[in-house]
């Protein structure tokens, strides 16, 4: 027996890694994408060799591959991408977290990574499938219960509306309002296809963004007007949203995918006065900032999915060579439920 | 003695009050308006007469021009026009209302009002000048005092950004902000004239809209940013104070003067995916749902108002038939502080 785990035969001498090889004008091409193979440094103390086994596409990856400040710091030109992963240590030098364990970490992008362990978070493979880690266990269905039960809080009898329904997001995000006791859950999405698919993510209403114009197609299916909305979208979304909402309504503002690939400003809503007249609460959540809500999260909705009271619904695709097609059909609007890149 | 106070000298046949002749297109004009004279009909039970001795004028009845559904009912084309009032009672069919109070009520834009009582409010003239309970004691002053203690808190140390900062509410919620713990307060208004009376009003900073591009100004400021925005324009002024908050920051959205004459719809900010980036909270306050709060605020700022620690500026204009065009030039940016016609 080695005295340490970082074997030879477990840390292989490179792993393969997509790299940014251009900064997009507007809508990503492969072309702003390279796969390249770089060495694998031995591992210095508290850190693990995984081998990725998933790995997260988002739609907010779009913003990072800009040389713009935020909230997060771009993507290096030439450098590798990053985003959730799922994986197992094949080696490790931290003794919290042994070979052969399974961690979600920040690293993906790459088949194999060199995490730190104070940067990776083990999880229980028996419990639900390790990918669920990046969709209804990870950041998405964090995002969509604290949208709807904190930043914009859905009470019994609410009727409420989840743009990008069909989305990481918003595929969970329905089914929480269902279980928060909202009397109407109405989902929108691009396109027939998707909009069918909306039914089994607890959806009552399906709306088809693209069918027709979304203020119209809102009074019909809520005559009433509406309580909540989650917004994944802005512009034409959020306009026709504030339009919709009642006294008091709510708005969680959780994105703006409508704007990442946008060359020139994307105009706002031109109704904003309503959110004095109708006294609305507009308001922002950026996940990362909740990140030690994870506990609690899971023992709320841990044993919802265990009973099958939600569901987790995924687009799989295969191979990290498939990512940056992965990521750029993401921003186009392909996929149903949590995008995902399955490696190895 | 009568039986009743609703004797004939106390009760002329007649009254003078401002119609509304045309809707407006646009900016309001001297043509939109008519004075007339109309009869008084005599009291009923439950009724007042009240000679109005200090009308408001208000940018939101720019809204009310219109023929649109609001949160309040549009002026009925060749009716007269209503607002915010103080009077003395000269006739009484009303227990609780004695001849010779004063009250505050609903009715203005007329010499005489014949008013339900149970509409009116009975006010103390010696506590404060009476026209105060249509500025500092009034809605404005209550909606300052809203925005920043309820829709949009201050806290300790912040830095806050009022617009329309030399207007009705702007005039006290500057002073507010200093009482309420602010490290820097920053107003705006329009025009060298206006900005130079801010630093009267509680203002550290001013700014002129009208002199460079709001964020630039802004940024030269609060280099730091800004935690708290009160909103009275929208369009670009949210915009920059969305460019401008930290992250946590918060915005009270109290009206829109900036699209009240607008004909086509103004365009809302492009930067509101930051709402989501910096977990802003966007919230609207109307005033007219929250009166019920008056006995608390006015146990709150009567005292400061009575030792001075809070200034009540206003801009008078003498006479009924003025009152057109006092609101015509609020419109326009006309006048510091409250707004407020003298009659009689």
């Amino acid at each position: 027996m080695p005295t340490t785990s970082d074997t030879p035969s477990s840390h292989p001498p490179t792993t393969r890694e997509i790299r940014l090889a251009a900064r997009p004008v507007g809508e990503p091409t492969p072309a702003d994408f390279e796969l390249a193979v770089t060495d694998l440094p031995p591992l210095t103390a508290g850190q693990l060799l995984v081998r990725n086994t998933w790995m997260s596409v988002e739609p907010y990856m779009r913003g990072r591959m800009d040389d713009a400040e935020s909230y997060i710091a771009p993507f290096e030109l030439g450098g590798p991408l990053e985003g959730g992963a799922v994986g197992e240590v094949v080696a490790s030098r931290a003794d919290a977290v042994p070979v052969g364990a399974t961690v979600v970490h920040f690293l993906g992008w790459r088949d194999h990574a060199v995490v730190e362990a104070a940067a990776a978070t083990v999880v229980d493979p028996d419990v639900a499938p390790v990918q669920a880690h990046l969709g209804v266990l990870g950041t998405p269905g964090l995002t969509a219960w604290l949208a709807l039960t904190e930043t914009a809080p859905v009470r019994r009898g609410d009727v409420v509306w989840v743009s990008s329904a069909a989305g990481a997001v918003g595929s969970v995000a329905g089914q929480y309002a269902r279980q928060l006791g909202a009397a109407q859950v109405i989902g929108s999405a691009g396109g027939p296809a998707k909009v069918e698919r909306l039914a089994d993510l607890g959806y009552d209403t399906g709306i088809d963004h693209k069918a027709g114009p979304l203020d119209k197609q809102l009074a019909q299916a809520a005559p009433d007007g509406i309580d909540v909305y989650v917004d994944a979208v802005g512009g034409d979304h959020l306009e026709a949203a504030i339009g919709a909402l009642r006294i008091g309504g709510r708005v969680a503002v959780i994105g703006a995918i409508g704007g990442y690939n946008a060359t020139a400003p994307v105009p706002g809503p031109t109704n904003l006065y309503e959110v004095a007249k109708k006294q609305l609460t507009v308001r922002g959540l950026l996940v990362t900032d909740h990140l030690h809500r994870f506990p609690d999260y899971h023992a709320t909705v841990g044993p919802w999915l265990a009973d099958g009271t939600v569901r987790h619904v995924e687009t799989v695709v295969d191979g990290l060579d498939q990512a940056p097609a992965a990521l750029i059909g993401l921003l186009r609007g392909a996929g149903v439920g949590k995008m995902l890149v399955r490696l190895g």
